[in-house]
């Protein structure tokens, strides 16, 4: 019988559709490969020139927006958001709108032609991973801004214009919607029980193990309870912290190997599927005790659709003890 | 530069992202096709034996699950809810869940091999509208229920498995999550206007005309302020009417009308885009004064990405102005 399963922070239910089960080979997609010539890609170390100047690099000593880089993070050449200006907020007749002031960035994670960083070496992961921390510290700055989100989308079905493995920053005026909504449920829940509903979900997971991928010293890789889609999975912190930036720097290098070994599975596991990932953080100059930064990565192996839209309510075909137990066991190349 | 506006109902504010302005051309989709050998299609008549038991049909007096119907409504062969049980509602640790209870149909609309219902004669459009009202009806008697969400996916890319046209219904056994928003940013707009949030913008949208796309004597169609996605499209009936299912026997052929104008003016300025449906109404049993019902129109012409899923915020190249602009000016075929 499927089952209808609540997700604890959001208070979303999601539907476990059992008669519609798909295992892992049911998914395996082909990668959709790299491309050979690499001349006119952006980001590759050379072609420094096609994109906007760099806002900061990991150089040894090169000048900027030159060659002899590891990574680069620079605006996007079509920024969904402008940099420049007020907010400007008036209404319309009934309608609210306000100036659509923002910062958009792209990180560019390594100079080679890569198409995933399940390929990198761990320690230009970690370059990433304090890539991120180091922009969100800087943009904080500007008081304009309420929210940063950081994601990464890889392969044209995930949102992906260019293949060369790369994440996006976009720094907003005001707290996004999911993210309300995320803080509320979890304020809810902190009234109630007086805990952290992440650390609760973390205690349980760790104990009972069904769900449970993989853990680290100072994380924990799960597939979630009421995941929206198949092989849906979560990083999370095993301390309280609700602000991504404010990672330790002995934590970075333990994240950067969780976010390897995740790659890692998801190709072993599911083909080399298109993903996202996304950070959730807490709103900027805020340290909720109830909101727990993380990170959660979602391949892309179905379609969302009429129902979806309608109901935001999600049909999953795989319940999350098959996923992780195909993500935990898959062959030796997946160890930490 | 980029707007934000946000979404008058539901809250969610939406970026126009003018810098990625996107014209209908640039959008322009070649359709799937239909495929010719339809002797294996579950949907076509003569095929009735590969559905399971027809709930209704539209027939000329000929037996159920035979030939010579002009519409079917069928129970969905690999439902993603059981129609059989209690809710047994229960605690899984700090979780919760309960039994997948529904129903899940699927409306097949015409028996001919169709692959979208922009082809077909007005008359079976009223069909299908009467074939939603009949099968609401007809569960609003099983009191498990208390949502009956009714959409159409049209395209691979928008979640449809079978080219065939036909629309699906799910009836749950919980309010969803989108629809509670719903009411209750429409309750929130309530208290303090005194006034239905939908015939307020039916009120603007009628007047200033810009995002209009076509009128007609009980119904509206519109490109909405802060659409998720290009070419969005409404439609509302202009009387304050709550749930779908007590739409009126003359509203009917009226509604046929503008939805087979939207699928005409889609073909004609998109190409044959997948696209999604869905019908919003309000819960079972209930009739706020504050809610409307409509019909949401999303043809699928982007990916839905990292940020969208990281924040619940959209970002939209296409401003709705310029949607219902080339809407409502394409050629002659589209005129209702």
């Amino acid at each position: 019988m499927p089952e209808l399963r609540k997700d604890p922070v959001i208070g979303r239910w999601v539907i476990i559709a059992t008669e519609r089960r798909k295992r892992p080979h049911d998914f395996q997609v082909t990668g959709e490969g790299c491309m050979t010539d690499t001349s006119s890609c952006p980001f590759c170390e050379g072609n420094e020139g096609k994109t906007p100047p760099e806002i900061i690099a990991y150089r040894n000593g090169t000048p900027p927006n030159s060659p002899g880089w590891s990574l680069r993070v620079v605006p996007n050449k079509f920024p969904a958001l402008a940099i420049e200006g007020g907010l400007g907020r008036v209404g319309e007749g009934m309608f609210d709108k306000m100036n659509g002031v923002g910062a958009h960035e792209v990180i560019i994670e390594t100079p080679r032609h890569v198409c995933n960083y399940d390929v990198l070496p761990e320690q230009e992961i970690e370059g990433i991973v304090s890539a991120y921390r180091d922009r969100v510290i800087d943009l904080k700055g500007d008081d304009r801004f309420q929210y940063i989100l950081i994601f990464k989308n890889k392969g044209r079905d995930a949102g992906a214009s260019l293949e060369h493995t790369h994440s996006q920053l976009i720094a907003l005026p005001i707290v996004p919607k999911r993210v309300s909504e995320e803080l509320s449920g979890a304020r809810e829940y902190f009234g109630f029980k007086e805990r952290c509903v992440f650390c609760d979900i973390i205690r349980q997971e760790t104990q009972d193990g069904t769900r449970l991928v993989a853990e680290s010293e100072h994380f924990i890789l799960i597939s979630p309870y009421a995941p929206k889609s198949p092989f849906e999975t979560w990083i999370l912190p095993r301390e309280h912290q609700s602000s991504f930036e404010t990672i330790k720097d002995e934590q970075i290098p333990d994240l950067a190997r969780l976010l390897h070994l995740v790659m890692r599975k998801m190709v072993d596991v599911l083909g080399d599927p298109p993903f996202n990932y996304m950070i959730h953080s807490a709103p900027l100059h805020t340290d909720p005790e109830h909101y727990h930064w993380h990170i959660e990565i979602m391949p892309k192996l179905t379609h969302h659709a009429g129902f979806e839209w309608g109901s935001g309510f999600y049909i999953n075909p795989t319940p999350p003890e098959d996923a992780a137990e195909a993500l935990r066991n898959c062959d030796t190349v997946c160890q930490p």
